[in-house]
């Protein structure tokens, strides 16, 4: 697989960077071709404006979706992003992956979102992201201990604007997402012990099925 | 009542702009005061990062928990946080106003709720910001047609992460969410029903039970 990760931790030797350094060595090992972005490092902007066009469609009035429409035909969304449509269009799986926060991705992936998946280029006028699969992969606050099933329903009912509003709307496979609790409060054995799922669960990665919308 | 808006919009002409002024209209007629925090003409900084804290716990290892702690403790949050935090403990009635982008608010927003909502001021250590109601009131694009009560629910379900895992996480009262459904594409005749109905909203605002959270 061509495997796209968009990253996003604020501390570069955070639990969340070694998932991430972990993620690219083992797929790499695996065979698979492996991109990062990591968001923090990049200082990539987050809000959505008129700069992220270079050629508006209309100087006087701002209007989002024609913008995007107008800068995907002609391909003239700002370089930023048009560097990270690339790395979509040549990747088949994408990763995202960071701390949640308000159960949801910090404001910087927010940016991602909001800029890169322009109408246009990830959904709308026939176009979509189909063919290509994604993941949801957090760390969160708190105690180090497995949510309970009502706790684990609640994030996953939480997190439905990303992975059925957003990914699944643009035409991705998603699959279940995989979250360690109480990173930031784990002991060294207990980050191994999240560190060998994960290392399980990204060797397995092509086999596992998607969750099936209605 | 003392109403806070937070408000973004990248467009200064939008629709949405005129229902922010049209809100302040209203509310302060009504007798209410009202403040507005306008995040793109204020260019707020949405990226939560180690700049936000003028005195670091923690030099080598950012910890946000910990951070966001000190930062409370000590008054030592960066200058536009504190000044988003002082309005908020000022106001007992915030409205977020926003266009629905991928069924949450623009990074620019997230960042605000990122950033303002700290651990230490609006939860944990016993401490939270109750007492003060909360609404979220939104342009969402496509066409001008009531959303049918299906796509309500999915959409009131969507919110759920801002509504219920944010703002009444912190203590907030949250009432029933505002959607102007297709503003983009309304004409003038269907952007003066919007804005009756706004007003009328408004001006009863006081007066609407919040959402009843088991």
């Amino acid at each position: 697989m061509n495997v796209l990760i968009v990253y996003a931790h604020p501390e570069p030797k955070s639990f969340d960077a070694d998932m991430r350094d972990r993620a690219v060595q083992i797929l790499t090992r695996e065979g698979h071709a492996v991109v990062v972005s990591d968001l923090y490092a990049m200082r990539f902007k987050a809000q959505l404006d008129a700069d992220d066009f270079t050629d508006p469609a209309d100087e006087i009035y701002f209007n989002l979706q024609k913008e995007q429409l107008h800068a995907a035909e002609t391909g003239t969304f700002a370089a930023d992003i048009l560097a990270e449509q690339r790395k979509l269009l040549w990747s088949n799986m994408l990763i995202l992956q960071f701390p949640l926060w308000w159960y949801s991705v910090p404001a910087i992936m927010k940016g991602w979102i909001d800029r890169v998946l322009a109408y246009g280029f990830a959904y709308g006028q026939g176009r979509n992201l189909k063919g290509r699969r994604a993941m949801l992969v957090m760390t969160t606050g708190g105690q180090v201990q497995p949510f309970t099933m009502e706790k684990q329903n609640i994030l996953s009912a939480m997190l439905d604007h990303v992975q059925r509003g957003t990914l699944h709307f643009c035409g991705f496979d998603v699959l279940p997402p995989f979250a360690v609790y109480g990173a930031a409060n784990a002991n060294a054995d207990q980050r191994e012990q999240f560190m060998v799922q994960y290392t399980q669960l990204l060797r397995g990665l092509h086999l596992i099925d998607p969750i099936a919308y209605g």
